[in-house]
């Protein structure tokens, strides 16, 4: 098989972007401000995981802010509005294929966090893009749908690499694609071999109960150790 | 709802692009060789639909070849030089979340054309980025899979709007899946009205004639054009 490599690794300037989303960190930190940035496909159900997770929280009494980034339109916000009691914001990147720390900064300024002890950032459906960007999140989440197929942490490698977990989504419709959960979580722990993974369907709810007792635990944990700053 | 843009639309530098696209395509044309650019997101069926179309037109007698371009691994390149008798190439993009017109002439050099009727460039799955990039294409195809949404027009413009032909695969999944094709096919022409669509599911066949058909119109216009030349 003849393969090449059309471009070196390109020479990334992660250096800035790390500095600008530790700051970032930092500041959600003093403000006693869960930050999660949700990434995923196009499609792959980061709105439905959304929905479902915040309702979770908001019984056990978290108050629960979303910013929606897309590159056009405002369905994803409307949702999350609809369904849920969370204050959201919809973010338009203006064309752009991810979110950055300094594009997350502006979007907070201009939400307001004051009131929120969680907050999410549904990020850009992509991939590619989103996971060479430290936004500032205290964890990063991760979708994949079973459609999209149990070989992407082979194609997306850096994505599995720099999540914390990953939620493989849509097992509700395995019986009809050909998805093998054994070699996709062994391929992603390959890439990451810290990965936590939970199965669920955001749709069905069915293995939703792990994923939110591992967020609740994460928050209160920070919670705890930002008590007494 | 709270909305707000936080970057205004780039500034592109979209004419050096088509320039160096506009390019490319020209030396194609003189050569002969119809050059297809497919599209769609991680796990849409770019590989799955090329290895079908792949085999139509090889029955038909057209000498087809097939650039890979992923950010890692070969898995694409294996399964079409297993599944079918085209010549192929895996590219990797080095981390780059799209292929160029630069990108593509180099994959291009290094292949070698001269032998064949048909290329097809698979690019990196991705619904964002390589709709800003004129990799020199006669035709522009998109996929969308029915898992995906019927939304996915109005939250990714641009890969709507520079398409020549939309296929929306998957459609053997439609019973397990809430989709409402005529209200995502308003909404693609909506961006883009001189859109071509096809409803399809590579994996079964189903749907299929229409558009090998109308992709085999295609080459055989772009055959009898440049057949003085």
């Amino acid at each position: 098989m003849d393969r090449i490599t059309i471009l070196e690794t390109k020479e990334r300037i992660l250096a800035e972007q790390n500095a600008d989303g530790n700051k970032l960190r930092g500041e959600l930190t003093d403000r006693r401000v869960f930050f999660v940035n949700v990434m995923a496909s196009p499609g792959a159900g980061k709105t439905t995981l959304l929905v479902r997770t915040i309702r979770a929280l908001t019984e056990q009494g978290y108050r629960v802010g979303v910013m929606e980034a897309d590159v056009d339109s405002a369905v994803d916000a409307e949702t999350v509005r609809r369904e849920t009691q969370a204050r959201v914001i919809q973010l338009h990147t203006g064309g752009s294929c991810h979110m950055d720390a300094d594009m997350t900064a502006r979007g907070i300024d201009r939400f307001g966090i004051e009131d929120l002890d969680v907050l999410f950032l549904e990020n850009v459906g992509n991939l590619v893009c989103p996971a060479e960007f430290d936004v500032g999140a205290h964890l990063k989440v991760m979708l994949l749908s079973v459609p999209e197929g149990d070989d992407k942490p082979l194609k997306y490698p850096l994505m599995f690499e720099v999540s914390d977990i990953l939620l493989i989504n849509k097992i509700d419709t395995a019986p009809v694609f050909d998805f093998d959960f054994a070699a996709c979580e062994e391929r992603a722990r390959k890439r990451n071999p810290e990965m936590e993974i939970h199965r669920l369907s955001a749709l069905t709810g069915d293995g939703f109960d792990s994923w939110v007792a591992a967020l609740t635990d994460r928050i209160r944990a920070f919670q705890a150790e930002t008590a007494h700053q």
